[in-house]
């Protein structure tokens, strides 16, 4: 009798696989209020060390932390006419405080151009503020109404950054630098997932922005789900909120800015990217645990053995930890561990560890064979970066697989079925757009074809992919 | 001509000296909505190192991070009695979302103990759960009426830690642990502030807790402030919301509980605790910069031996920061890291350089001196922690001259008119604690003349540490 699967097979129903991955992985659950997400320990110890490698890339992109507040005045969202309808629809209102109803009422931030543009307005005097490069970690609300955990959530954590520049030029480059250096920096060297860096379309455009840049991504079922973005918002806000310069030769220009977010939508992407039939995988170089060491079952020496190797990779700067858990079954062990996707799992048993063996086994392909015991601790580092590899190429083997170059819309609402599709934007045009979105598939973006971001959506030879996607 | 004061001098008027910091240490701004704080960057890079530190004492003391939603059902709220009568009057209420009016209005958390229960009752199961320890950094409002920037706003940053126990006495050392050894450890050893750690009294303690600990700090003027506070909830969280466990006996037993916070009032604390008429004064252990090397005016070289020297502190693992903005006046730029706090500055010039020196300021004493260039970096670590050291028991001395020993209720007024007084709980009680109140005095915490936390009120020998407190 064939054992009875622990997830719904991704084959048979792939959201509800995803569902199952969440809640049995211990991820994340519902908020009581629709749409909240409560993010369990081991989600939130992914989300963390998102946050930690996606900070360093900021910080060294010359950006500085700093925190505005949760409520912003209703009268602020007004000022910018595009903003304002965007997020209209979003927003959660504060309308009575300590007690007493209050004279305007505040939404609760569903993202900071708004309020930080009050203070730019004040910080940016001369020339020589600029470029201001701020950044903060915060919770932002956008009222859901077909949430999903972590890909749409009415409260989701994110990181937003802000600047002002002298120059549009300047303003560009820093969006793409942005684009680049961190988004797709992070998701590819540190998710191993392959996305691809383009220009939205108008219609897909942040409300308030002038251009919005997106990293997309391929998911195990084909579809695309946005990782990230950034987003050129030209004197938008500049000119609503009179965040003004004093230039070189005196005259009072309004700044050019960006914007630019990523989200706990994060961890959604990487369940979906590299999950399997078992769970996740975790590529290594995010994974909270890399090596998870159990003991098969109790016998002499056999715990000792396991907790000496876990110390031994931690001292070789692995991130191990040991499962002693010896009351509860092996194969119920191994199933969790398997769910989390710890990327290797080290098995130390009796019979073994007499021959000074212990059982490796790679989550990401299930290879598996016996490792000398004084041998691992050197020998894992170079394994964990072996998985990290074969989990981008199984990737970016997978996103190619199901990508198809198509010259009609026909054709392409067909290769959207089961990917993407890569049509001329020529061929395509609003029109188009407009004709795929009545069959569920979008353009996720316009790119070049040497992999560039088109500086103009009617840059001549810009490539639109589209897709269906979350 | 004497040099005009940078700040109001603490002498002359207190509250506005701490304006003047905030302010022209670029901390913090106030927000658009009353009471809200806006962090600026460096006051948030102060944050993050707190946060940092915090968050490896929460963690070596066996928690796990996690993170509950903002928006908690109103209902839950009034599951338990104290909790709503004492947080209803401060609470911000959400009534919109979507573009609808909510059927249930929602209200923005003033703190998480019932959204996190209604979670508790789902997880706890078996004794084998226990003990459940969790903590998560979050942002909460309560609305604040005489909003004062990082003391008293209406929405601040902390970090909330709850946990599930199976028996009264595990709860309690629990509570204990976090309150010596995370807050208390941190305060003295990091912010090298001597907190006194203590118990509330009745009439003091956290809405809906049976006991609540304290870490409480003298400032400069002698008042008190509340710098972190670690409560046993008793089972009054469990019995309203359901939490049980089913113990070794297999009867249905509900948990005991404890919830600690800690908050971006801690920046506040250290303002007030170390600042002196330059400014602030940082700890090195805290410091984001520990060190400023100054080119002070350009010539031969300087630039680039003040470049080296900051790159060679940086290798002996010191936060050092190099400033060579020449364009601005010396004398300018020296008094803005002193504004800062920075523990040590560096001049670098022309002259010195020639003798091979640069000269080495501290800012907690102003003592001053050349230094041989090469041995600057060697030497530095040494004299961070004598500043480290000084700044602790300077704040010590000044503790303990102003706390006074009394024995009636006019000398505890009198005493509290500078600092501290002690005085036997038996010879106040809660009828004294009530007329101190009257004279704007309380009873900060009671401990025990050894310095150990009293097992209860009426635990004979307790003294009660009064003060008039922020």
């Amino acid at each position: 009798m064939a054992k009875a699967p622990v997830l719904t097979p991704q084959a048979e129903d792939f959201p509800r696989w995803y569902q199952d991955v969440v809640a049995k992985a211990e991820l994340a659950d519902n908020g009581p209020v629709r749409g909240t997400m409560v993010i369990l320990p081991y989600g939130y110890s992914i989300w963390e060390r998102m946050q930690a490698a996606v900070d360093a890339l900021i910080k060294k992109a010359g950006a500085v932390n700093c925190y505005f507040p949760l409520f912003i005045p209703e009268s602020y969202l007004r000022r910018e006419a595009d903003h304002v309808e965007g997020f209209a629809p979003e927003l959660a209102v504060v309308t009575h405080g300590g007690g007493k109803e209050l004279e305007e009422p505040v939404v609760v931030r569903p993202t900071s151009e708004t309020i930080i543009n009050t203070y730019f307005a004040k910080w940016v005097q001369s020339y020589r503020d600029l470029p201001l490069l701020i950044n903060q970690w915060a919770n932002v609300v956008r009222w859901e109404l077909r949430p999903r955990l972590f890909l749409r959530t009415t409260e989701f954590l994110w990181q937003e950054g802000h600047t002002c520049h002298a120059t549009h030029d300047d303003a560009r480059a820093y969006a793409e630098r942005i684009l680049w250096e961190v988004y797709t920096a992070f998701m590819v060297d540190v998710l191993a997932i392959p996305v691809l860096p383009g220009r939205k379309t108008a219609r897909e455009r942040f409300p308030g922005a002038i251009n919005t840049l997106t990293c997309e991504a391929m998911m195990v079922d084909g579809k695309a789900l946005q990782m990230g973005t950034s987003h050129e918002l030209g004197q938008n806000f500049s000119k609503a909120f009179g965040t003004q310069y004093s230039s070189t030769s005196g005259q009072l220009e309004y700044v050019w800015q960006t914007s630019w977010g990523a989200s706990t939508r994060m961890v959604g992407g990487l369940i979906m990217a590299h999950g399997d039939d078992s769970g996740l995988r975790m590529p290594p170089r995010l994974a909270p645990i890399q090596v998870v060491v159990m003991v098969v079952k109790a016998g002499e020496g056999v715990a000792e053995a396991a907790s000496a190797l876990t110390s031994e990779l931690e001292g070789a700067g692995v991130r191990a930890r040991l499962d002693d858990a010896v009351d509860v079954s092996f194969g119920r062990r191994a199933v969790d561990w398997e769910l989390k996707g710890v990327p290797v799992r080290i098995e130390v048993g009796p019979r073994d560890l007499a021959n000074g063996e212990v059982i490796v086994v790679r989550r990401d392909d299930s290879t598996k064979g016996p490792w000398k015991l004084g041998e691992v601790a050197a020998r894992m580092a170079g394994v964990l970066e072996s998985i990290q590899g074969d989990l981008l190429a199984a990737a970016t083997a997978h996103r190619d697989t199901r990508t198809h170059d198509v010259t009609t819309l026909e054709e392409a609402v067909e290769a959207a079925a089961s990917g993407f599709g890569r049509i001329a934007w020529s061929a395509l045009g609003a029109e188009g757009e407009t004709r795929l979105r009545e069959q569920g598939v979008s353009v996720r973006c316009l790119r070049m074809p040497d992999g560039r971001v088109p500086p103009a959506e009617d840059t001549p030879g810009a490539v639109a992919l589209v897709a269906r996607a979350y």
